[in-house]
This record gives C-alpha cells, structure tokens and sequence, in this order.
C-alpha cells in the first residue's frame, strides 16, 4: 500500500547555501504526522520532543505476515579523505524515490559521534538539498543512545574496577560472606547471574550458597584463575565499544542481553575468557540499554523518513547502522518499497562487513548495491595527486582530466564492482556530480561502469536539486531490482578457519597475495579457536583510503602481502577483528577544532558554525 | 484557579509491598494530559515518551503576571546513614496537597545518579505509597541531562588536553597559523570567542589576527603564563561537576552560557585564573546543554505533577534541584498553591545552602520550612547505638525508650529547628512514622518541637497511606504559610571576607567555636579573593551525619573547630567550596553491589531489582 505522505517542498536556490542553512530552512514534520503517514500506530511511537521518536519494536510482530520491501544498500568506491557523498546520495535516493517516485521508502543510516561534530567539519546528515533535519537533533544526542552506551560501558568498567579491588583486598572468606550474604535465617540465596556463574563453573546449582564447599566458594567468589590478574586499560570511544557493536546487530531485547553476557572482558590465569556474566552485570546493562533497542524515526529534508540507529565505528567495528532499524523498515515500507542502508566506508570494507556480519545476523537478502563514485575520487585513482583535508584541490580536480578518469575507473571503480558482483548482487554505479565535473568525463564513468559489470550507471545531482536530482537514481533502483534478481552469497562459509577467512577476504577482496600474521596475531588466533570463537565472522580492521593496508596506495594495489598485526576479539557482539595496522580507537582534537565556531544564540536557541 | 486534576487511586495494601511493586501497580496518566491538567500548552511541551516530559521555559514568559505559590523547602535533622524519608515526604506532601484538599501543588526533586541505583539500595524516587512513578524512568536515563553533562564536560576535558598537546609540541608561529588559519584572501578572521579572549588580555579588537603583533599572537596562541604549566587530573562522577552545580544554579540559556564561560580550568603561571571562555569552548558546552535547562515532568503515585531535574552532589556542591523548576512550579500552582522543593542532607547542610545559595541566585522567598524527623533518628541522638547500613537495628530503636527520644530533641531537634528560624522562616516538624514509633514517644517528640519554636508538629504516615497519610501535615503547611509570614534574611552577606563567612557557618549553625584553615586553605583563600572571587558564597562541603565534622559526634556537638583542609572554587556555578575532610568524588563499588539482583525481562522489559 503506497503511503499517502505530505512531502516537504524544497526551495531550491543557487548558490546553494550552508548545510545548516537548509536544514533551519525547512520546518519539519511533527514526527507523530509522519509516523501515521507510514503506518506507526500511536501507541507504537515515543515521541523524543516533536521532531524525533522511538518506535517500538512491537511493529515487526504486528507486520509480521507483510512481505519485506526490496533492500538496497549504499557502499562506495575508495574514497578521498573528503568522502564521496554516501550519506548524501542515501537521503537524495529515498527522497527521490518517495517524493517524486511515489514509491515507499525508508533511508537508515548510523548516528554519527560527538567527536567529528565539534572537532572537526563535518557529520552524517547528508547535506545540500538531501539531508536528514533537523540536524542539530541528528548530530547532537539524538534520543540518547550513545549515553545509554556510555553509561553501560562506564557501569561495565566499574564492575570490572570492584571486582579486581575487592579481591585483592579481602580473604576468600569475607569475600564469600559479602558475595553471599546470610539473610535474617542464615540461609545464602543467590542471584540468578550467580547461579549461571556456578553452571559455566561445572558446579551444581544450588539454592543456598552455604551447600557449597569451600573450594566451590572459591570458585565463585574469587575464581582461582582471576586471582592477581593484571589488566591493562584505555580510554575507548563509545563508538568503538562493543556495547555499540551489539546494539547495531542485536536482533531483539532478548538477543541483547545474551550477547552482552558474551562480552569477553578478560582471560582468567588458566587463559579461559571471563565475561560480563562472570562478574554479575548482564541484566543491569541490559537494563540500562532497555530503550536503545528502538530505531530513532526522523525525515529527510522532503518528509520522507529515516531510521537513525546504532553507531559503531568502521573499523575497529562493522560500521553498520542497525538490524533492527532496517528490520522494522522493511516492513513499514512492505512489498513494493524500498529500504535504503547506508554501509560505512568503502565498498572493500563496508560493503563487505555488511553481507558478511550484518547479512549473516540478520538473516535478510540485499536486493542490489548502490556503489557511489566521484570524478574527483576516480582521478585520484587515476594517479591524480594527493587529496588532503584543508587543501585547496589541485588542478587536475577541477579542470577537465579524461585520462585519470579512465585510469581511476580501470582500477578502483572496476574492482570496487567485480567485488560486488562476488555476492551475487547486482550492481548500479551512481556518479554523485560536482559542478566542475564535464560531461564528457561522466560519460566515461557510466560507460566504464556498464563495462564492468554495473548494471545501471547514473550520475545524480540530488546535493543541488534533492530528489528532484535523484529521479533517475531513483528509476535505476526500482529498475534493478524488478529486473535482476539477487543471488546473494557469503564471501566465506562461518566453519572455516580463522585465518583462511582473513586470507579469503584479503585476496578476494583486497587484491592481496596473501596475509602475514604477526607472533602476537598466530598466538590469538590459536587461543580464540581454542576457546570457540573460530566460527565468528571476520570484521577488518584496515584503513578506507585504500584497498591495501597502505593509505597512499590508490586505484586497484597489486602485488602486497597484507600484515596482520593483532587480533581484538568482540564474542558480544559476535566477530574477530584483525588489526591491519595502527587504529585510533580514542582520537584527539586539533589545533583549531571547530568548536571555536560553534555557536547558540541563548535566546533563540539557534545553533550555528556546525556545519 | 484551581487545577481540574485526575487524581490517581491508591489500593493500599498491608504489610506495604516493594517499592517498585508498588510503583508498578500504578498506571500513570499520559504525560500530555497531566501537563495539559496543570495549564501547560502543547507546544510547551517535548513529551520524552508517554511519560516524562521537558517543559518549556516560555511558561514563565507566559504566565509573568501571574502571582507566585507559596515556596515549601522540606530538610530534616540530622539523618541516620539509612536517611529520614525527606523524598518520601516531599512526595506525600504533594500528594496530600492536591490529591486530598485539593490544592495546586508540585513537588520539585533532584534526578539520582547512577551508581547508587546500581551500587547500594536506595534511590531518590521516595518510597511505599509516596513515590515518583514510573520509578525506573526517574531512576535511569530520564531525558538524558545527566548525559549531556557528561558529554560536556568530556568535551571540555578534551579541549584542555587537546590545548596543552599542541601548545607543548608546536612553535609559536605554527600555533598561530593553526589556530588562525587564513582564508583564500589571505586573511585570519577571529571567532567571536577568541576575540573575548584578546579582550580579557586587554589587546584592542581585531577582525584579521594578521593585525596582531607576534607578542600578541603568542598571548594568543600560547599565553606565557599557561606555558608548561603541570595539570592533576582526575575522575569525578557528572553529578560532582561544575556543570551540574551549573544547571542547579542558572535561571536561563543565557545564564548557563556566561556561567559555563566563567569556570575556572587552570590556573597561568602568574596565578590568573584560565577559564572555558579562555580555551573557546563556551558555546559549544552550552550546545550540548542546550535541551537540559526544560525541567522534567513526571508525576506521583496519586498523579499530581513533579519536576525532576539536576542533581548536584549535596557535599561538593550545593545538592539542590534546579532554580527554573522552582520557578515554572511556582508560576504553574498559581499566588494560591504550592512548591514542595527538597534539599539535600540535613538542615545544617542542605537547608542553609537552600537559602544562602539557591535563593540567593534565585530571588525567590521561601515561605516555609518543612523539617523531617524520625523517632529512630531521634534515638540515636539521645545517645543510642550506632545505626549501620546493612545490619539489624539494636532493640533500642525497636522498643519504647522516652529517654532517648528526650535526649535528641533537645539536642539537634532543637538546633535545627533554631537554625531554620534564624533564616527568619516558620518551621513545621514533620515525625515520618514507623511501626515500631509509640504514642508516647510520638507526643514526646511533636510537644518538645513546638517548645523549640516549630510553628507546627505532626506525625505522617504517608510512606503506608500515601497522600491520605500526609492530611495533616499538608495542613500544618497550608496553615503556617497562611498564618506565619516568613522574615526571609541571609545568614551572611556577600560582601564578608571568604574567611568570616566559613565563620559564621561554623559557629552560627554548626555550633563550632571557631575554625581552623590549614596552611593550603589559607593560601587559597588569599588567592581566591585576589583573582576576584571573594565575594561569592560559601557550600561547605561537610559531613552530614553530624553537625560537626565528626560524623560519629551526634545530638549537638559543641566545643570544636571545624577544620577546613582545602578550598575549591566553581566560579562558574557561583561558589566557594571549603573542603571538611576528605570528599570522595568517585565513589566506588561494594563487594556486591545490587546490580547483581537486577534484571529484566527482554519479552516484557519489566525490570526487577532496582529496589
């Protein structure tokens, strides 16, 4: 059933102004509209203020004999350090899509991290004309999710922070007595955490904590292979968590709380895992995640809607917004709609993390690839010279360069697709156009792109028009995926080894020759297997500038062993990370951040200098 | 105008049910309606949810001409560690008030913090068949201010850190070129908050840091005052944060702006105070507090209306809830009703930072005190057994004993009775009953108050019978502030030195004979009045489970000094915080904390445990 939806219209002017300008400039829905408008019954809806809601997950078992509408998702060719636009490119398909279309359609992308908002220019919410608004309420704290998972990770370290002190500084009796204090009739019950802790230990359930012996109190109480366990710590963001990571893969509150009670935070002395189970604290984060569950409902810059869900990082992480966001879109959009996910990164890495993990939790087939390029980032493949954040373009960027564009496109935009094609999903190549872009140069682009295997290729002007310049985007979507049926397959099966998987997606994907795991790499991968994590999926932790472990690399890198340099283990959240280099996992501020410009008049409460 | 309220039944039930039993047998009404019930319009409201609400400060906009309420602050003597019921009070008050006779009231309280919820039984959200509900929502994320302080003052700490990085490994003319960077013209246009910078420095304005003499620019750049300068850190939880006190204290945005501008990070090596203005991230922090000024809507057991909202420390800072609940309360009751407001710890803490703080910053008048007491408080007073958290309470406060029930009012029953009416406000004592409280010594306690100079004196029993409970007192508080006009005066002027203010404190309502500053407190005192800060008011950071610092010295301590081993500033809260002994700022996990009995049902989400 086609939603009958007010569309918002855009005034479009030349040159187009600031992102925040045109965010301020269209006033948005009341979300509690929009969500009659597709289908959400009230009592499904927590509205967050009025531009913003939650939406309950009772939706899918309401839908549940509704048929999912067609899903696509959006990657990218290996960017410049400037990004290409898939953001962009998501919002301006479903506006074009919905608004001009008529067809139902759902955008779901991540929320972005407080770190990149005040630190340096930039955000998730699109820009131009296709955007999601308001985007002070995107790029700031949302409906609180990510806190929620601040304040689950800080409890979490607590938890870990006590035990260690506690057991450090008590016998094993008063430890006993106070893991297990006596109630008014002597008796020890225990809690429902504390008995799971004594079935993993192989010990007898019991009722009353004064049945077991004084050896199986020590087990409980001050586990033989935790005494005198040294850690080591850091500061992570909340991106980067696990807790993160689950949110965006957990498929139900009950699948949450399970995989949060698989969080590995240790290894005992006898090099068994330790978990958040073991020391107590599953329902209580479960418990502080309780409404994280539900995708955030806001509009794009038309009024057509967007899931904004789940955070994690794309590289330590899998980049992806959540299972449950677009679970939920497929089925409001139903059928004959669409549900637009946008992967992070590039193709190499977001697009193969989310058949890979996110596919492999989910369950749900993708209908077909959006794969967006630039010319920009096609000359730079070419062997154009550097792109560097803050420069000003050199001229190969802006002057018309057909040789670079066919070299970038012979290479990266070439492998970019032959990976795609891998899985069995077909493929549209969407040039996302700049001004300085010639027609001439795009030509070259679509024309390669059907060459290699894309089965559309169209350039899209929807930053300058909104949907009105994705209409033929739009048109390639609903094309594709009426006409070419996906034959969606892994890159690798879940029972093969751990480093064969590594191995499968360095030379698939990568172009690699083979892979070289460092001593410290060997001895995790021998000790994850040993301790059952070996059928987990692979989530690459490995730069975006380039399809090999080197940033500088650009186009189609032939002829490189990649390194493996660790292995972080996520059992939570349910992958194995190979560290391929050096990751950030808590980046600073520079010199000059762009809170300096940032701004709120106090009476108005307009925000400015985000954008 | 009296409210047509829909009052919410109590089916009472004997022995009293769990807390979150209770809390959960209860419907509470959809938050529109009650807001709608209490004269706020729609778009004054941001509905977090279907119930808890911010509410817009253009109510006191609205409704300016609308007379005040009368203005109740509820204390209570010197508790036990177990507390004497002033949440529980406060929200029985408020029940009885418009539940039962039908009187506008609102109940303003703070928000709790999140580690007692998971450490150690207990919460805020008062107790039995006086309660805010749904006490899990009070109780976890609410609307997230907690978070957004959280998220300030990381980003704060981020800046400090990001500063002193760079200006440690940068020249002085790379530093100027990074953090004045030219535009394509060539020029080095300044941000509004660097040019408050070159202006405290008193440099002449500039548009084009070009215009800058490189002496300028370093003063800009990297002031020689700050170079080198060595920083201790630590963690401290959000509720012991400036930008909590900050959030307590402001009466607008714009207030919150120039406070958080004013905190004071560092101190230069000439001795000037370094403030957020200073490293440029006032604005910035005002963004992500921005939604956090609206206070919070929640309501009681019986449905009537509570704002939650702040939730400073009541050691370091000053423990109160916010200024603008206050106000929107009181212009929402109307000149004919009531604000119940709480203050955190006893009367010689909590309430003399009420008036000397909190309506200081304010304006407000309070019209009366409410002072709660318990006959086991009593007790222990008069020279009873130590009261321990966790251990069975001695016969003693089980059993009738006159004696010692004689002995603690005339010692701190009395003194803080005296206290509250040297404020020049009416005092109401207000026995929260047990079971176990006999008649004799309840008459005891109501006769010896009224002697001490209480205007009135019951007995409650709202924590059993709710609002019905609490008939009496809510019209022994109806009564006074009709019949008793409040002499409101300060305990001190501003204008005293820094020294003679602690003085006063100490010996005027502490009872001390004097104080003693250690040798660092008396350099910082120096220091303080010479950087300008002498003339703000004093928050005692001291304990309070004694009017002394000694919190085992119970009644009425006399013959000490207090000493005064430190002294910190929250300049930008407004205050000076002489430290009485060691402060914890990052309270720790017990053995077992009560995360271990908290759970949640995934299907049914009902969480278990919290209380």
């Amino acid at each position: 059933m086609v939603w009958n939806l007010q569309t918002l219209p855009l005034k479009l002017e030349t040159p187009v102004p600031s992102d925040i300008a045109i965010s301020r400039s269209q006033t948005p829905k009341n979300i509690e509209q929009l969500a009659e408008e597709i289908g959400i019954l009230p009592e499904e809806l927590d509205p967050y203020g009025k531009k913003k809601a939650k939406v309950s997950l009772g939706v899918l078992q309401r839908l549940e004999n509704v048929k999912n509408g067609k899903y696509v998702v959006v990657t990218a060719i290996t960017p410049t350090p400037l990004g290409e636009g898939k953001s962009t490119t998501t919002m301006g398909l479903v506006q074009a899509l919905t608004a001009h279309l008529h067809k139902n359609s759902f955008a779901c992308v991540r929320q972005p991290s407080q770190g990149p908002t005040f630190g340096i220019k930039g955000g998730a919410a699109g820009g131009g004309y296709a955007q999601v608004i308001p985007m002070e309420e995107f790029n700031l704290h949302l409906t609180g999710d990510i806190h929620a998972i601040t304040a689950a990770n800080n409890l979490l370290a607590a938890a870990i922070d006590a035990r260690m002190f506690h057991e450090s500084t008590q016998k094993d009796d008063a430890l006993f007595n106070r893991l297990c204090p006596a109630n008014k009739q002597g008796q020890r019950p225990l809690s429902a955490v504390q008995k799971r802790r004594l079935k993993r230990l192989g010990i007898p359930e019991v009722d009353d904590a004064n049945k077991l012996s004084p050896e199986q109190r020590i087990e409980i109480g001050l586990g033989p292979g935790e005494k005198g366990h040294a850690r080591r710590t850091q500061f992570d963001i909340t991106v980067a968590s696990e807790i993160m990571a689950i949110l965006a893969l957990t498929t139900s509150l009950e699948d949450m709380r399970e995989r949060i009670s698989r969080i590995v935070v240790a290894s005992d002395t006898n090099g068994k895992p330790v978990t958040a189970d073991d020391i107590g604290v599953t329902d209580a984060l479960t418990v502080l995640m309780r409404d994280t569950v539900r995708p955030n409902l806001m509009q794009t810059l038309e009024g057509t809607p967007v899931f904004v869900h789940a955070g994690p990082f794309a590289n330590i992480a899998h980049g992806q917004s959540s299972i449950l966001a677009d679970k939920v879109a497929l089925k409001l959009v139903g059928e004959d709609g669409y549900v637009i996910t946008e992967a992070g990164f590039g193709a190499d890495i977001g697009m193969e993390k989310f058949f890979d993990i996110k596919c492999r939790y989910s369950g749900l087939v993708p209908s077909a690839v959006v794969l967006v390029a630039t010319i920009r980032a096609l000359k730079m493949h070419g062997g154009g010279p550097p792109v560097v954040a803050g420069s000003p373009l050199k001229h190969e960027y802006l002057d018309e360069n057909i040789g670079l564009v066919e070299k970038g496109c012979d290479s990266n935009l070439r492998k970019q697709i032959e990976n795609a094609n891998k899985f069995g999903v077909p493929v549209i190549v969407c040039v996302n156009k700049f001004a300085t872009d010639t027609e001439r140069e795009m030509k070259v682009v679509l024309k390669k792109a059907l060459s290699y295997g894309a089965k559309r290729a169209v350039s899209s002007s929807h930053w300058s028009m909104g949907g009105a310049g994705a209409v033929q985007l739009a048109q390639a979507v609903v094309d594709v995926t009426t006409e070419c049926p996906s034959d969606f397959k892994f890159l690798y099966p879940l029972k093969m080894s751990l480093e064969l998987k590594i191995v499968r997606i360095a030379c698939e994907i990568y172009g690699a020759d083979g892979i070289e795991l460092s001593s410290e790499a060997m001895e995790k991968v021998k000790r994850y297997e040993e301790q059952g994590f070996g059928e987990l999926p692979i989530c690459m932790a490995k730069t975006h500038l380039s399809l090999s472990h080197d940033p500088t690399k650009k186009g189609a890198p032939k002829n490189f062993t990649l390194p493996i340099r660790d292995i972080r283990p996520s059992v939570g959240a349910g992958f194995v990370t190979p560290l391929v280099g050096e990751m950030m996992m808590m980046p600073g501020l520079s010199t000059r951040p762009c809170f300096f410009d940032i701004t709120i008049d106090p009476v108005t409460e307009l925000i400015d200098g985000l954008f």
